[in-house]
């Protein structure tokens, strides 16, 4: 007997959703941060149990806004505790048509015009980024981690390409990245079995960006021992200071190697869209990949997140296989299942396009430039001030700073237990600071000002407190705790 | 300048979106096959170019659902593709909010409630598969391709501690593998430097499930010539045919040489829900991991995957890095970022839990016996037939056959083009077959017979064909064609 509800109770469900999720939206004015509460308190208090017998649809409506409300708010204007936060309406709808119609994006049979979409926002970015047609192709990824470790395939084939038939011989392949990059780039060379330590966690500068002088000196190093260098990976924004790495010094290094050059602007690659600060992105026309989300700056829901590459042919080689029963017949420009990592993938391409249609270049360069001018406001406001200290001049939508004399993890702790605000803290040369990101389009200047007031609130009602960590905890330049 | 909608735009947003998607769902029944249009045709009828200046929210919404009007149909009763099709509505309304709250399940503080969801429903399906507490974990993936991955990694790493950190040595690690087993296995061995050509493709019988004498052969081969034993993946639920490998004998296998035994069930898994088809899977609960994805036969909306495992520090030692900027506090059972191959990572666990909350273990019991029980009307069907001919008996929900004296191939591409049906088509022993599965819990066996009649009148417009393929095409028992 098959488990249909009764006819027409679609629409009501979806009826029933909708209504849902407009409260919801509407809370993100009127109850910016959802209460706190504890693992074992959630557990009490939502019925989440799956049993035997079946609950209504009605009930399980009802847990599902309970349990939605109990959730942190991603989508205020409290949340400053990732690189994503905030939301855009049109996105916002077209990624709740993804499940109705629910495509498989690896066939032109199965996705039909959903994979020209994702191809026309590929090419897009790719134009952005400076990339020159014809030639530039990309596959929306499950995240930046998985973007960067497609980069870093493609270079380790390229570099031995036996090996994607005959596994690792003896031997041993050297990746290049700040010591500040984001944790997957040596999480990723765990995976590929290249090995953790053949990462060269390269020292960054005291603004946090990547010494291209010692870049080049280890890469010398290595070929002479007789290592294979593989791959360069300069950073676009950090996650913690959101700093650019010398993007064209990298180039030009990774091409006196011959060696693969990917940028991981998962973050920075937005800057693109502005032509005030495009410059900060210079010469990543010359990577042969980029890694860029657009669910953090451009503000779409997760997970939306671009490889791209100049260089396609090398991605098809690291992963395509035959599969009879799957690719059937059409142009295999739109197969994007033969430069996928998955076989079955979610349409995530859909909700990037509706809001770049909507906002265009010119509504994306405005909201960089409006995020950026936020930014520089809050570090003014930081500097001007007597109880703050500004640890380093943003480059990007990220400031850091610290309350004098107070502990920057137990502000955030109490900001989180007070339902004031929802941010996280960090450690940069040794001290905890207290790291905000301007991602959220909506944001205004008194949205700032707000914010920095409830910190002090908070801060003032603190013990004095200290920032100084260990040694041990991540003393680098910014935002990763690798080895 | 931000650039937000005016005020209240959010939920008049939402409100037209929910629009569409009821008339997109209505049409199921009244639209059940979208128009076929080719890509050029698709390219020149729709809106889709990316502007520098912007459209307006109707104007996009618009372009939207003309959009979703011309994607292929995956959810109505025609479409009989893929191993996903149909829907729940429940699940899809529960998927429709995801992106309105927009969580992130790498952490307890960013994702709250959504990380306790998702490891109910990963502890629920553990108990399904009748692994027993306390220990099982798991963690949702990006797809079975990813669950795959994980399994053949944990294992590599396994075998050879000092890899993740140190890289490959000489080390030849070898995987086995029914020969009709998903490509995914050899595609991760290229991806996880293990080497294509170390994946012992283990011979399938007539029925395509591997034989287990064979791969117990070629393990003491293998360990023989001092090559690395390291995982045995045994399908249950084959691509093409949804063959069941023998679980039990290979569990005991993996038992007597020391090495993972992985269960690919990602489309056999719900069998588990089933008391009477459960004995499909005898011997999973002595799985080491198991990938199972419920958007297949439990019909929720792409992607739902999960990777379960008896033995989570395993899971945890290949993929955790320390971020001290992500990980702040809380107990580490619910920052799931430790162990994902992701880092920020959308919730499709919520989709699951409230389908599953709705249905309960019986309402997904019934589904089970219904999908099977019209799998074999069909196969019923087919054998009664003269123009029939069933090249299988089917284990579990697919039905193969062929159209006797005409083309497989020209009767899915004419369905296709006349708009009546979406199937597909494989070859099995050297015959291109039509494979129907049966995973949309809403068919009917009227469906069943309606499907098979519109089949046979496509093929009587159809002039004679063959089926017989050139040898170099797949000719093994099943779905894969992996060297």
């Amino acid at each position: 007997m098959p488990v249909t509800p009764e006819p027409n109770s679609q629409s009501s469900i979806i009826e029933c959703v909708s209504k849902i999720a407009q409260r919801y939206a509407d809370g993100d004015a009127t109850c910016p941060v959802n209460p706190f509460r504890t693992p074992s308190e959630l557990k009490s208090q939502l019925d989440l149990a799956i049993n035997e017998t079946g609950s209504s649809t009605e009930h399980v409506m009802e847990v599902l806004e309970q349990l939605v409300l109990a959730t942190p708010r991603s989508t205020s204007k409290r949340f400053y505790n990732q690189l994503f936060g905030g939301r855009d309406p049109v996105a916002t709808a077209a990624d709740m048509l993804a499940p109705v119609v629910n495509t498989s994006l690896y066939t032109f049979k199965a996705a039909g015009p959903m994979a020209i979409v994702e191809e026309m926002v590929l090419e897009r970015m790719a134009q952005k980024l400076g990339f020159k047609a014809p030639g530039p192709q990309g596959v929306f990824t499950p995240g930046g981690s998985i973007s960067n470790l497609l980069a870093m395939l493609i270079a380790r084939n390229r570099s031995c390409p036996d090996l994607r038939n005959k596994g690792f011989g003896g031997q041993r392949i050297i990746c290049y990245v700040s010591q500040v990059a984001h944790y997957s780039i040596v999480k990723n060379a765990g995976i590929l079995g290249i090995g953790r330590e053949n990462v060269r966690l390269v020292p960054a500068d005291s603004e946090g960006k990547l010494q291209a002088d010692a870049l080049g000196r280890l890469i010398e190093e290595d070929r002479d021992a007789g290592h294979i260098p593989s791959i360069i990976v300069a950073t676009a924004g950090t996650t913690v200071l959101g700093s650019f790495d010398p993007i064209a010094q990298c180039a030009q290094i990774a091409k006196d190697f011959n060696i693969w050059y990917h940028v991981d602007a998962s973050f920075g690659g937005s800057a693109a869209m502005s032509s005030t600060h495009r410059h900060l992105l210079d010469g990543i026309e010359q990577a042969d990949s980029v890694a860029w989300n657009p669910h953090k700056v451009m503000g779409v829901p997760l997970s939306a997140a671009a490889f791209i590459t100049r260089e396609p042919d090398y991605l098809r080689r690291s992963l395509d296989e035959t599969a009879d029963y799957l690719f059937q017949g059409d142009d295999d420009a739109y197969n994007p299942g033969t430069r996928s990592i998955q076989c079955g993938r979610r349409n995530d391409a859909l909700k990037v396009w509706a809001a770049w249609k909507h906002h265009g270049d010119d509504g994306y360069e405005c909201r960089i430039d409006h995020l950026m001018s936020l930014a520089k406001h809050c570090a003014d406001r930081v500097k001007d001030s007597k109880s703050f200290k500004l640890t380093s001049e943003p480059e990007f939508v990220n400031v850091c700073f610290e309350v004098i004399g107070k502990s920057s993890r137990d502000i955030c702790d109490t900001l989180r237990e007070h339902n004031e605000l929802l941010v996280g803290h960090a450690v940069v040369d040794g001290q905890r600071i207290i790291r905000v990101p301007f991602v959220n389009g909506d944001l205004t200047i008194s949205d700032v000002d707000e914010m920095l007031d409830l910190v002090i609130k908070i801060a003032d009602s603190l013990p004095s407190g200290e920032n100084a960590e260990p040694a041990h905890i991540n003393q680098s330049n910014g935002s990763c705790c690798c080895p």
